[in-house]
């Protein structure tokens, strides 16, 4: 199962594809969309959404998983991060792809095992489990990488279910 | 000079084309796409996707306008609805359209020339100004109507001098 983790953002598109076999996880690729600020949102939205189908074409995700929501920040972030969102989610729905959906909080506890862990916590664990060297920068990635952990970690025993009636 | 006003929503999306000749405006079609609230958020977004693809082709505006932003409302709406405006969007961005935006005091400044109008009057004056019979309902189709005022009035000066010099 190949699962791919996005950290939708207006500037910043932190996406990591992870490939599942068993219970190993290894990562297959793993980067960010950035876009310029002074260009118009919809030419912002048009560039992440041109690169996420780009992306999902050449590399195929079974499944895609996403942060729920983000509680902690204003509304004007909200907004301008759920239209990136929104952009994301037409992709994934246009190939007919799953998207998992899940908060911050099972991120952590399904990556660290504890739910309130700092973020270098979190980092230091996307980091081992996937046998980096280095921890993904910008921290979207590691972000990215987490989220598609948490879903590998998570979908476990549907996915058992599944592919047990399938063949 | 065709403009589309929109008032995008997870749940309804509200649509009004209103063609402006000299100082005469008049709508061309109006109305909203609506979405079922037990669908998966991808999939409602595909739909309003498709259906604003659909209705920009076939009405052609020169121009489209929404709001840019609410600010009383909470972070969960603000992000659901950040998410189907993305994809609005995107569909106007892919069709080079320029989308202009404008805040909820703006519209209500240009359409009842006080931006604290009650919503009604907004309502009434859209009624007035575009010579229908009845408010459209529900409430977001006279919303998007609305913003499409708003720019109409707004966008004059730029427009006269643009149509001066193309000339």
């Amino acid at each position: 199962m190949r699962i791919l983790g996005i950290d939708p953002g207006i500037a910043i598109v932190g996406f990591g594809f992870v490939d599942k076999k068993g219970n190993q996880l290894s990562p297959v690729q793993y980067g960010c969309i950035q876009t310029e600020a002074h260009t118009e949102s919809g030419e912002r939205l048009k560039q992440i959404y041109e690169a996420v189908c780009e992306l999902m074409d050449r590399y195929q995700p079974d499944e895609i998983a996403v942060e729920k929501l983000f509680f902690n920040r204003n509304v004007t972030t909200a907004f301008a991060v759920g239209q990136a969102r929104g952009v994301v989610l037409l992709a994934a729905a246009q190939r007919g792809v799953n998207i998992a959906e899940y908060t911050p909080l099972q991120v952590k506890q399904a990556v660290v095992g504890y739910g309130k862990a700092e973020k270098k916590q979190v980092q230091e664990m996307v980091k081992m489990i996937l046998k980096l060297r280095v921890v993904p920068k910008p921290d979207d990635v590691a972000d990215a990488l987490a989220i598609a952990i948490c879903h590998a970690h998570t979908a476990q025993v549907t996915w058992k279910i599944n592919e047990g009636s399938a063949k």
